[in-house]
């Protein structure tokens, strides 16, 4: 395990990153089933095929182990549309989130936030991490509306992903109706407002 | 026990209400610090100083006391403002709201509806109602923008509230960091630029 630093974040590779990659993707599934309450290295490791002590030796404890599984699936989750319209771009990110939040996945990371994330200052970190790179992401997406004409040069990233990601959001954590094709143009559209009426500027 | 149903919704008057009242409150000390994970009758009746068979008598399930006590909350929890402009309504409505996301209500709340309440579909009812609720009791606020002038006639309240809460749920789910007054003004000029470009109407 004398290498296991650099490992991290490599997704194929020798037997250690395999069964780091096993680990995170059975907490993943754990928490999916049973959110975090249920949540336990026991099951982890039964899942994952593995000796708890394999999974104490990386991560000592619940919240280390659930800290990657989230950073590992955050940096994966969602892509860098780039269609030629800033509309279509975000459409395009807003159907990739609705597709992560009207399934299980969405709502037990938000529910996590919102309870643990309470107790832990680690897993507030997480998040907070997560959000800021998708705000990174979206930078290219917006600065190319910019170049084209799309969006005023002022306009910040960060306030128009907030802008239109917000009601997909809000939707999950107060209905729980389905995040539609209807409201993600909709959330678009106020969102595109805002910013050419100069709201979302830095 | 017989009238008890007549006691249901009123909130002083004979020892049968008053318990009611303790217990739902209890309710929801209890939500507030153990979450829903750590909800018991035993401890709801501990904290009320009665019997668990009282509380059974009433609330069969846990989820049948939750619905009640969510209920009761939501019906009471926030008031209808009426400054003689919308966008100080909207400023004073955001204000209570982030009172009660900040603390740890809004935060418990919202992970109940993201985890339980898949489980449970009178929880989801329960939130429903509690959304339905407020858009109610928001359409005589729009109502009076309207007939000032200060939005088009065609603006829909619910699409409104939703324009303008969002973005304090979001941040809520997100970052968590405060809901703070740049957020709320910031939230509410957004909604009424949606708004007065048509964008929330019906």
């Amino acid at each position: 395990m004398a290498n296991r630093q650099f490992n991290r974040g490599v997704r194929t590779g020798g037997r250690s990153a395999r069964v780091r990659a096993a680990i995170l993707a059975a907490t993943f599934d754990e928490l999916l089933q049973g959110g975090y309450a249920g949540l336990s290295v026991e099951a982890v490791a039964t899942r994952a095929g593995v000796n708890k002590t394999t999974v104490y030796r990386r991560w000592p404890t619940l919240d280390d182990l659930l800290v990657d599984a989230l950073t590992e699936w955050s940096l994966e989750a969602l892509p860098v549309p780039d269609t030629g319209s800033i509309e279509a771009d975000l459409v395009t990110l807003g159907r990739e989130l609705a597709d992560v939040l009207n399934e299980g996945v969405g709502r037990q990371i938000v529910a996590i936030v919102l309870t643990a994330g309470l107790k832990s200052a680690r897993l507030s970190e997480a998040t907070r991490r997560y959000f800021d790179h998708q705000a990174l992401r979206a930078l290219p997406t917006v600065n190319q509306a910019i170049g084209r004409g799309e969006l005023p040069a002022t306009c910040d990233a960060n306030a128009l992903l907030t802008a239109f990601r917000a009601p997909l959001f809000y939707r999950m954590v107060t209905t729980g109706d389905p995040i539609d094709e209807a409201l993600i143009t909709h959330a678009v559209r106020v969102a595109l407002n805002a910013a050419r009426a100069g709201l979302l500027s830095k």
